[in-house]
Formats: structure tokens, sequence, C-alpha cells
């Protein structure tokens, strides 16, 4: 299958690099009758969109999705669906003083060494600016999820840096540009993130997200796992480093006794597993969190060689994010529901008959 | 593709049952030319046997390799490679008890929520005993990138519950039934075992594998990437809830001048990335770490419900693992080996054409 | 995906070599409840087996089928099914005189090209042995799509070198060893039969397969189309040159106005699509045909070279049929019965969502 | 897999309906470097492009293709490329008044089965229209095809209704807009056609596509056979009932001492076989054929149904061509180049290791 293609049954093929006329992906396997229209992409892409916030890239862009095919008279059709959006932001200049040279902790000497060639306009294809699609994609998996089974999916930021929440709150997640739980802490992360600025440094950062309403039976055993169809999609995401179901890391160091997830007629009396038991869903909230490297895009000089050979100190002029995990709740979101919605249909085709009966917990 | 297949272009598919009557896989996309008989399987699967020691599980398999296909005067042909392991040690009476129950922590009750059916035997495909095979099928693979690229993959286990090591010694790791890198721990790790044993619970392990000698240009962005090729491959073994590449989670609070690693024209000064940078390796050695949880099967007693839909308590009597993470060093060995061979075969396809001269850096 | 798997959800692996140690498969994707046995596979694997005839090479194997893991208590479990066949009747002398050599009209050449090594044993992979799998993979699908939708797929030869049917009874078909739908005639073939191996000879066949009870929706545009995956299917049999659909191509020399199928409230009038409009089928008998080409391994010498460069004279001194055409029949039975029953799940997944009313029309 | 999208490592999505805003692809997995501008896709598409005589559909298009991706300076990069074409000639009208109906020997009906929904206008995503992708896509394939391996891909019309060729030269078919091998026969296919308007109604024909320079090796038993492949490329085109390899349903009357293509020192002397042995190429030309129905848009009254279960007559207002054949050449040549691409990828990876000597004839 194409590698960029996410999918076996709603796949998603993105295109496009940072810098170039437009970046888009073609949907196919989406089930038809789905009223969908241009306007509902719009939130989404604002949220993961640079330039929200003075915290953020001060890159703008548009981001108008033209809708090219798989809908007529507002409903999907079944056929596939293309979205389109033109670069309106590009500025080469910003980069063509780097083409010669590897940044480090880039992908451009990876792309080097596969391809031999680079498009070094904004990191080309290895650009964050690819996600923008993920996240376009995902508007039409999110609202077939909701409309179809209920489903929820949804993330938040659970720390940068060294800071963690010191309370949570739904509610507040939207309401600040960071996706923090906890709005009192807001003007501090400002204040992290100013300091941060002005050090010409970056940092990591977590991002949980989780979906609710997700029925047990999705996931297929052994190499199509939910668990691991999301560690790839979250994985996928620039620089995540680290993948997390329920518990994660902390599972090291509990006992089976603590970990193990009880069952009652009236449900689980604990998530320690995330929802996923042998790599398919437990009819619980499903739960990931993913670890993100601070951007290598930095203004402090660091040590590399060019094309030529050459040793060379570089500094990154262009815009960047002293955190890129301010901006990956919105794509970790859009990960988790493109596996979830690939695994429905999956699941439909390959569950026991319907109108078998079986019993239900929780 | 089939959810029981894992590889694109080096395709390994495996079947059976922990107590069927016998288990094996297809290895496809095997280049032809490299020698390989029966005998050398032996060595990984008793690295990975169940009753390697009085820490593991007491199930005793002969795991004799038979090679049915792909074969021929002791070389590969090129076509499918068939491999055959009767089971030999099959219990089912052990297991007879449980079937009508959902063990707490297993997969018995996802499994009937996804099929309405179920083989109680041992926890059926869902038992670790499947990846006798994914260790099987690696031996090729390590084979053939050893003789081929010089690749090494090995592993050691981290932590086992609280217990960290107090030095490092590769020559160590295969001389303990831990996979220990630090020998004057291993008296002391008995004995957390044998405790652990008699207060009847279990407890988590982290293991780290890694591969020297990988090539840089070997992954595929966007959603080929080596590191969510791992990602998926290590969170598809039995018990994974978390996978980290690199610094993984580290990353988090890290700054982007201390995370991004610095290049001279003697390689790189770090490997913060752990040899992977935009999905594709650098040259430098390819790391990884997974979490495992402590196994569900306990002698402590935890509440359930059974298939008649009525509260029970399940005490699991069958033979367990105090720690399954003891065993899963070769696994996640395989599943890093199986990732880099497929990726070795997709880098032949899609690098830039043969003979075009490259930059090389460490 | 493996090039020894065929199929998206319903997917069938193969594995081994005409004189190994045994051939097998693992079909995965295979919904859960179905009851199986292997006493079932007796019957279309005897109608494929060599040896059922004089006319057919004298090969006998026992092809006794041993299920390997998928089946519980009789029934599907929806886990990987295996199948193994051990291969009884290996005669590798038979083929050690041509194993420096390449027979005109065989793959021995150019399996050399791709691998650079190969397997003489009959064959090796390339040979027809190969084909056993898929008719007892078959089984399975044929045992699903007729409980499940009430689909039957169906096949008889339909020229034997120069000689058609001079009448057509699908009673006829299963009563004499030529699938011929005409009994009259059974005596001239035999009569034909013995002349041409006499002649030390062979000749070409053509075998018509179709499927009634193939709900309409079946197939997916554009390059999944029900036609494209039966194409590809009936081409991957061994010897096979041809393939139609429908009118196939007497259609170059019809008139649109012959060709189109009208339909009325009570069905189409006409079914020269062959059951088949854009990809998705009608809800009409699914119609194919394909075409055999003459078996190469004839007692005629022939001219070739063999692997030290050298003109070579080539006569097959291995038992081989005058007709594989013969044989054909139950194999594109099950090629066909595969594909529908890989679209039939694909359409589960696909299809507008359950409760739609559409109308059905024949 | 997509079923939008076709090749495993040469990896081709298209998307679009006929007479929606624009149609497009995205090809996946072309090697970086080749030197690729827009200005290359205007001869191609202009052979399959509607309007280019009289004897086609009137529809007209500009079909200027947009790269949006993939390219840098000149070359592609190895990224995904995309190609956009604008539809231009967009009338609606022409199709309103059959919205409701199912016209016979369309798509209409079994999309409608399918999805529940269906795109009126042109016949949306069935359209020929999609073909335009393919030979864009092609393009590319072809170009790579040549300077890599000094493969040459080309196809002319052999049969139109009755009307086969009284002689045969390369030079002519590219010189009339039948694509027909005699040009002394073009003005009686000319007057064939306009008595075809004439009357209304519509005819088949055949084509014959090739491929000379592929070297020995190219195709992957069992079920990635490049027979196979091809079949299913060929058979996925619009209108296409029936595909043919070498000698196709000729074979069937032959003489296995009359099939069978010897072998001398000098190379083959026959290719009955078409160039493929067992799946793979045996450096012969690769020759195919295939038979399109006669359209279904006619100015004939057929009978049919409309949504509403109601019997109606149908007459087809819109453009047609009286014989799609005409402009099936380009689009053959398309199919077979982008499969002979794909597997060109797939040798590269499971090939023998380089080096290695084998003996090569003809």
């Amino acid at each position: 299958m194409s590698s960029n293609s996410t999918g076996k049954l709603f796949t998603v093929t993105t295109f496009g690099e940072s810098h170039g006329p437009a970046i888009g992906c073609v949907i196919d396997g989406c089930p038809p009758g789905l009223p969908i229209d241009a306007e509902e992409f719009r939130t989404d892409l604002e949220r993961r969109a640079t330039g929200r916030s003075r915290h953020t890239s001060q890159r703008r862009e548009a981001d108008e999705v033209e809708i090219l095919s798989g809908v007529y008279q507002g409903r999907t059709t079944g056929t596939p669906i293309a979205l389109l959006i033109r670069n309106t932001d590009q500025r080469s200049k910003d980069y063509g003083d780097i083409a010669d040279t590897f940044r480090p902790g880039h992908a451009d000497y990876t792309y080097w060494q596969k391809y031999g060639i680079r498009d070094p306009r904004g990191g080309g294809r290895s650009s964050a600016r690819e996600t923008t699609m993920r996240v376009a994609a995902a508007v039409i998996a999110k609202k077939w999820l909701a409309e179809r089974y209920g489903v929820r999916v949804r993330g938040y930021l659970v720390q940068l840096g060294e800071v963690t929440p010191e309370g949570f709150d739904w509610n507040a997640v939207e309401q600040n540009p960071f996706f923090w739980p906890h709005e009192a802490q807001v003007p501090a992360l400002e204040a992290y993130m100013d300091a941060l600025r002005k050090s010409g440094d970056s940092v990591g950062a977590r991002v949980n997200v989780e979906a609710d309403g997700v029925p047990p039976g999705w996931g297929e055993p052994i190499y199509g796992k939910l668990d691991g169809d999301l560690a790839a999609a979250l994985m996928s995401i620039n620089a995540v480093k680290g993948v997390e179901i329920g518990d994660g890391f902390d599972a090291v160091t509990q006992r089976g006794s603590q970990h193990r997830d009880e069952m009652h007629m009236d449900g689980f009396t604990s998530n320690h597993a995330g929802g996923i038991l042998g790599g398919i869903s437990t009819g619980q909230v499903v739960r990931a969190s993913i670890a993100l490297k601070p951007t290598s895009s930095i203004l402090i000089p660091g040590h590399s060689v060019n094309l030529a050979g050459e040793p060379v100190e570089v500094v990154t002029k262009g815009r960047h994010d002293p955190c890129v995990g301010i901006r990956a709740t919105p794509i970790a979101e859009a990960m988790m529901a493109l596996v979830l919605m690939d695994h429905a249909l999956r699941h439909r085709a390959q569950c026991a008959d319907v109108g078998e009966i079986k019993p239900r917990i929780s």
C-alpha cells in the first residue's frame, strides 16, 4: 500500500509539500449518505492552525478546504472524497539559505539519504503542514463515528515541559490556546512560553487523547490490533517519540492484582487497560498518551554539515514553534478518529453475523 | 491485508492456537539464496521458550520447527517459507473450568464480543504462544540482515517492577534467564521473583531493544515511517502498553538545544532520536523501549462475570508467569528484526537508483 | 501484500512446492460460527485430483486435509484457518534429469531469471499442485456463500480442442471425468484423449464458470471491480491465457442495441453483461469463461537450452496431462468463490448502512 | 487497500466525477530524480481526449494538468505526485432528465444498489472520464520505464465491429484517429462510423497492446503474476469484457507442440505465450488484447425502470461515442505501463541480490 496512505477500509492518502502549490488528501471508503459541506472543516483546521496565538509559528494560512469529489448534493456518495487546500503563504526565501545544509534534528539528512534529492522549502513533505490534511480527513471520520455510533474523540495537553495540570475540567480545554485542562494555569503557561521564546529554545510536551462510546469488539488480532494501529498512527505524527495505551509505562511497576480491570454486572471497576484487551475494544473509554520532542527549529546555533561535506553552524531563522506540542492535540484526535473509523468498517465486515446475541457489559 | 500478517514486502502470516494441534507461519518475500536449516531456529526459540527457568510458566514444549516449503537444498528459493511447530503439551483440562468465564484483564471478553465464539484453551489465539512463530520468522530476518547489511538486533530487560540495573554489560545479558545486563543483581532478581510467586501476584517490566548497522535511508514517510511501523510491531506483542523511540517520554521535559543530535564530519554527537528522523533511519543505532503490563493470570481471586451473565470470582489455576516481561526480550528483538527486514526490501525498491552518489555520515 | 496471498478481507495465503514435504494454506477473515470439518474437503479435492481417470496424470495423492487452527468444536472461530496436506507421492527422480534444463513453455526459465535459483522437483512452486489449496480454501468460501446468501458457484468444460458440446445438461457435468455438459459425447471425448496421448501431444480447452444467487451491489469501483478481481483470479490459474466476463469477445461485433441488457419490473431480459455493470454485481448470474493453453509437458522432443548455456533437446518423461483443462473446472469454481467471498465481506463494510431501503430488480 | 488505487509499490489513486469540479490522481512510489513537467502530459491526454475527431463524443476538455506536489525544480522527489485537471465542460443539464432512471447497460443501477445514492452527472464516478487520470499517471510510468529500462509500451485498434486490418504498419497507427495499423482502410472506417452514428447505434472493438524491452524476471507468483495483474488492470477499463495474454483463446485449439515457445541460444523461436511464463516475464514482447463492448449510450430507445419502480423507455440524449473502443488504445497502454512500472519496482525489491550472474536468453 502507498506509504502516504493510512487505513485499510477507510483509506486516507495525503499529498503536498509545506511550500508547494497545495496540500490535499483523498479519502476512500467513506460510507455513502453522510451529510458534509466545506464549512464543517473550518473549526478543527482552526484548532490546529499555525498562527492561532502568539505562542505558535507566525505563519498564517487561510486553509480554505475545497471538496473536489465524492460529495453530491451535500452528501457523500461512496466514491473517493478529494480535499484540496492551496498554500497561500509560501516563503521559500526563508529556507533558501539552508537548502544545502542538514539542520540537526530534522529530516533533511534522512530524506537526502533516502531520495538523493530534497525539497528544502519548509521541510517539504516532512513538514507538520502535512498534518493539516489528517485533521481535515478526520472531520469526516469524527462526524460519521458520532452519528453512527455516538463515538466522541477528544484530547488535551497534559504536560508542557515540566508543567503539569493542577486541576482538570474538560470545559477549560477549548477555552485556551494550549488545550490545557486547568484555566487557572494559563497565565503561567503564557509566561513560560514567552521566556522560552526569548531564550531561543524549545521544549517537549505530552498530549492525552481518548474516545468514549466505542462499542466492544473493534480491533483485529494479531497484527491489526486496535492498540497496534493507534500506536502506528500516533507515532506517525511529527515529533512524537512515545505512545502509551491506558496506564502505559506506569504498568511496569504495577502488580497484576492492581492492573487487571475487574468486571461486574454493571461494568468494569477500572480502566488501566485503556479500553483495549487483546487488541480489541472493551467498550470502555479508549485512552492513549503521546510524548512530543522539542522542535529542532530553534535560534540557538547548532553544529551540522552541508551537502559539500563541510562542517557548518546552523541557526533556524524561519518561523517556528517553541513547543510543537501545543498544536498536537487536534492532530492526535484526528489520528485516533481515523483509526477508529477504519476499525468500525472492518468490524462491520468481520464481526459475527448480524442478529447474533452477545452479552454486553458496561 | 490479512490481520494475521505483518510486513509489506517481507510478509509474515502466523496461525495457530495455544492448545490447538499446531502453530505455524508463512514467510513471503524472503530473497532467494539465503542458507537456512531447521537447526538454526533452536537458539532463539529456546531463548523465548517457556520453562527455561523456574521463574517462568512450567509449560514445556519441544518447539521443533519443520520447514514445509521455500527451501531447496539448504537455500531459500524466493517462494513462501512455511514453518510448523506441533503443540506437544496441550492441557485443555487446565482451562475447561474457565471456558464460561471472562478472566479479568484477559482477551476472553473482547474475543467473545467480536466473534461471538471463543476458544478457551489457553487463551486460544490470544495466547503469547503465538509469539513463538514471530521469533522463528525473525531468525531468518536476523540472518539475512546480518549477512546482507551487517545489522545486529539485540535487547535486554531494563526494569523488573521497581528494580533497575546497577550496571551494564552486553555480555551479561545472555548469561542469565532474565536477559539482565548486570550479573551481580541476578540473585536479587531471583529472590524478587520467588517472593512474587509466593504472593500469587505478578509485576510489569520494561525491555530495551536496539539495532546497529542499519544504513541511513530505511523507512517511508508518511504512514510507513520506520518508527511508526516499529511502534505497531512492538505494541502488537502481548501485554505491551507503551512504546518509546530514542529518548521517548524523556523528550517531554528536554529542550531543543539538548534533544537535537548535532552532526560533525565524523558523525552524530548524540542519539536522542533513536536513529530515526522523519521516519527514516539516520545510520545510527535504532533504539526502542517497551512497557509490559503484569499478567492477569494470577492466583489472587478477582471479580468477573460469566457467559450466563452472573457475577463470578476467578482464580487462574493454570500455569503462568509472575512476569511475562522476562520472556519478552527475544520477542521484541524479533519484531524489530521483522520491521527492519521489511524496510530493507522496501528501500531496495524505492531508494534513488543504484550508483547515485550520496554523502554518508557516521 | 504477500504475492502468495489473494483476497482483501477473506485472505488466502498458500505455500508449498509440488514435491516438497507438504502444501497448505492460511485462510484469514472467515467469519466465526461456520460449521466445518475435514471431511468436507474430500469432494472438491477429489474433483480436481490428478489420477481421477486415465485421462489425467497418473500421479496419485491421498490429499488428506488436516485443519491446524481456526476451528474449535467444529465451528470457525474467526481466527486464521490453516489447512495442511502432506505430499505423499514425491518422485524427485522423475525430474532430476531436467534440473539443469529449461523446459520450453514452462516457468523453469522465468523462475531462474527472477530468483537465480530453482526447485526443479515437479516445477516446484509453479506446479498446478498449488491449486489444490485454492480448491480447499474455496470449500469454506462456497459453504459460507451458500449458507449466508444462497450463492451457488459451478462450472463445466465447454471446449476440448476443437470439440464443443452438442447439448447442455447441468446434471451431466458431474457424471463424467471431463465435467462435460453432454453425456452422449463422453465416449467420443475419451477416444479423442486416447488418440492425443498416443500422439504424445496435448491440446487446449475452455471452461465456463458461473455463480447464481449473487445479490446486487458486490464489487468496488474503480480498481477493485468484481470483474477486475475475477480476471486476476482466473488468470492466476496455471495455463490460463484468456478471461471473458459475460459475452466477452463476442461483444466486439455486437451492437449496443443488442448487447445492453434491458430492465423490466420482473427483471432483466438478457445477461450479455455477465451479471456485472461498472464492476458491481447486478443480481443476475455472474458468468466468466477462461482459455487454457495446451500443457508444454509432452513426449514430443523440443529445442531448448540448459544452465550451461548449451542447446539441448527436451522430452518430458514425467507424468503429465494431455489436457490440463480437464481438471480446471473445480479450480475455476474455486477462484470465483474466493473472489465472491471476499467481496461479500467488503460489501458488508462499505455498503449503505443497514436498514436503508433500496429498489431490488430481478 | 483503497479500491480507487492501483499498484503495490507504484500506487496510483484516482478521484473525481465526470461532471464534478475536477478529476485528479496521487502517484505514490515514483523514484526520485525523474525529470517531468506539465507539458509532457499533453500528448497522451490529447490521444485519448474526447473530441479529437468527429467520430467521438463532442465533449471538449482542455485537460490542462496541474502538478500539485512531488516535483521540485523539474524533478520528482520521491514524495507523492498529485495531478489535477479541472472539469471545464460540465453539462449537468444533459443528464438531469435521467437522474431518476436506470439506463440499461450502465452502472446507474449497480451504483444505486451498492451505495443507495448516485451522482447522475455523466455517470459520475463510473464515467470513462476517470481514465484521463490513468493516462496522465502512465505518462510518468512510460517515461521512467523508457529511461531506466528502454521499455516501450504501444497499442492499436485491431478490430472495429466486423472490420479487421488488411495490413499492418506501426507508423500508420498514430496517423489516424482510430489508431488503425493500415492507412488504406481509414476512409472505409470513417464511412462505417458515419453509418453507425446515423443508425443511432454503437459497436464493439478490440485493442492490442504490447511492451518491448521488458527484461526477464518481472512478475510475482502466485497471486501477483504479471499476467494476472495485467488482466485486472485491463478489465478495470470501462466497457472491457475480455482479456487475452499472448495467443489467448486461440490456445484452446492449439497443440502443445505448436504453442510452446522453443528456446535457442539466440532466443525464442516464437511468442505464443505473450512474453510471460508462470506469471513472470520471459524477456520477449509482452502482448495483451482486450474486447470492448458497444456503449449502451445510444439513441435507440430501450426499456428500463426508474427509482419509483415504474417501467420507462430510455433514450440517451447526451453526447456519446458510437464506438468507445476508438479511444481505448491510449488507456490500454496506460494500464499496461502502470502494471509494468509497479512490477519493475517490486522486482528491484525481491529479485536475487545484485551482482549474481544469470544466463540471459534473447
